[in-house]
């Protein structure tokens, strides 16, 4: 009974493509990126400059420029070690430092590879319950009732959803009443490197997912924020041969320029981003598209989609 | 009710780690990768050389080789597309071929970029009902008990599990007795590209996955084996700035020099692999420790795991 029951209907939770019974051919089913280009303005929300973290290496080797821009994660999540990430960023610390570790189908590391580099001061030391973020205490009814369009099974957690832009799990406790959220590993997840449990990490050793989602990492590291343009520029550099894919050769290494708060740049000098709604009509049409896929490519929708697989959309835009 | 029986717990179906009355302190919990290196002799499975297909790309810059090899599927999957396949290498048509589409958190796809290179006689056609396997036809309780051990919650189906040392995915049809299952598409995973249905693909065109789980393929393409050697060949190239991360500068595809079976290499050069007994007791422990990861650098084990967070081990053996 449980197999059966483990399954649950996305198509049954999200809003349906509308079929009329005048409707004899085929409707036609647009593709999530289509959906996505067809959202209206108001479906956008903007990203701050000063959520925006812009990562510039030394250039390829054929001159060309690589900027790398990460979305930090809005309160309450992570803000101990996001705080020491703007401190990191505004004392200029990443600036010669380097990328030190690929490892496929898992992740890229940076930082300071002497490890000897002083911190500035007044940074925090996040304790482990930072991991999580104490939610809405209350009945499981308004748990389930709460993002009805937006819920996903998943092998993580009790639950996952979208909120504010990003992709979350939570957790109800053994008491029934307090419930757990914490920020999921998807491809593009930036964390904070550290050592062995107590420690955290400060957020100057940092990582990104460029593999299968490492979900198993949730809860064990911090997750801070998401690359929202340019990772091409960090999951196609040569693997590492080093144990846990550092490089052995520092030849090897790529050089980091600079790393700023978007909103530590001129006006003029600002990259503007908006991500998708995640509470709107268009977002919960994206998802459903993207859990039954009825462009013309498919022949069979999957009935559902892990929340890693539903990236939520972010676009660059011009002007103020 | 659906949310708390939609997590099936994988420690309850996994093995176990022994802890004893008598152990006082925390008891030491290997890690994955610990659990593998022990594991006896009796629990490795040879792969016949005729199932591997060694790809070789144009050296790098730096004039090192490039390896690729490729462990094709078992019957009963994905077999017409598969027996093309043999054909095509055993014609030799790859070479002079190249990669010639890289899409970030996606694919990596190679084959005539021309589209015009003539396919070697006697290939099949293989129809779309090839995607899925019909398996067992049985009362459920016979599939909820065929592999306790293995079972996991899955957005895309109703069951995911190993089978012969391979990611399955299976359904119950609406009789509740007819079971289809097919092949999963998780990292690495090789596909056969196509065109619009009934089109489903001669072989001669493939791809192999570079980024997050693309599930929402299964059963829309065939998966017809997975890379299990030198895939950062690939995931690191650079991506293609054309339409679908197709190389737009003909100039940057990769010159596949030769793709042929192992077993018509001269036995010397034969590379020799096995993969770990998925029916096995170690795979058991493997995967109980993939899904609750308590080896010391972890604080909190995840409780459960995604199929394709569970790579099945492969390692190359020297020898006859």
């Amino acid at each position: 009974m449980i197999r059966l029951l483990s399954i649950v209907s996305f198509a049954a939770l999200a809003i349906a493509a509308p079929v009329t019974a005048q409707e004899t051919e085929k409707p036609e089913f647009p593709s999530p990126n289509a959906i996505v280009d067809a959202a209206p303005a108001s479906a956008w929300v903007k990203i701050a400059p000063s959520d925006l973290l812009i990562m510039d290496l030394a250039p390829d080797a054929e001159g060309n420029p690589r900027r790398v821009v990460i979305q930090l994660m809005p309160d309450p999540f992570s803000q101990g070690w996001i705080r020491n990430i703007r401190k990191l960023a505004q004392a200029h610390w990443w600036d010669g430092t380097s990328i030190n570790r690929v490892q496929d189908n898992y992740v890229v590391q940076w930082g300071d590879a002497t490890e000897k580099k002083a911190l500035p001061e007044g940074l925090e030391t996040v304790p482990e319950s930072g991991y999580e973020t104490e939610a809405t205490t209350g009945k499981q009814g308004d748990i389930v009732l709460w993002h009805p369009k937006n819920q996903l099974t998943d092998s993580y957690s009790d639950w996952t959803w979208f909120e504010s832009g990003w992709p979350l799990a939570q957790e109800i406790g053994n008491d029934t009443r307090t419930l757990s959220r914490w920020p999921v590993h998807c491809y593009g997840a930036v964390g904070v490197g550290r050592n062995y449990s107590p420690d955290t990490g400060s957020g100057a050793e940092l990582y990104t997912v460029i593999g299968h989602a490492p979900r198993h990492l949730d809860r064990n590291i911090a997750v801070v924020g998401r690359i929202i343009e340019g990772i091409e520029h960090l999951s196609s550099l040569p693997r590492g041969k080093g144990q846990l894919g550092f490089y052995e050769d520092a030849g090897k290494r790529v050089p980091i320029t600079s790393i700023r708060l978007a909103s530590a740049l001129p006006t003029a000098n600002q990259p503007r981003f908006e991500y998708l709604d995640t509470e709107g009509a268009t977002f919960a049409q994206y998802a459903d598209a993207r859990a039954n896929r009825r462009d013309p490519f498919f022949i069979k929708p999957a009935g559902g989609a892990d929340i890693c697989n539903i990236p939520v959309p972010v676009r660059r835009v011009s002007g103020k």
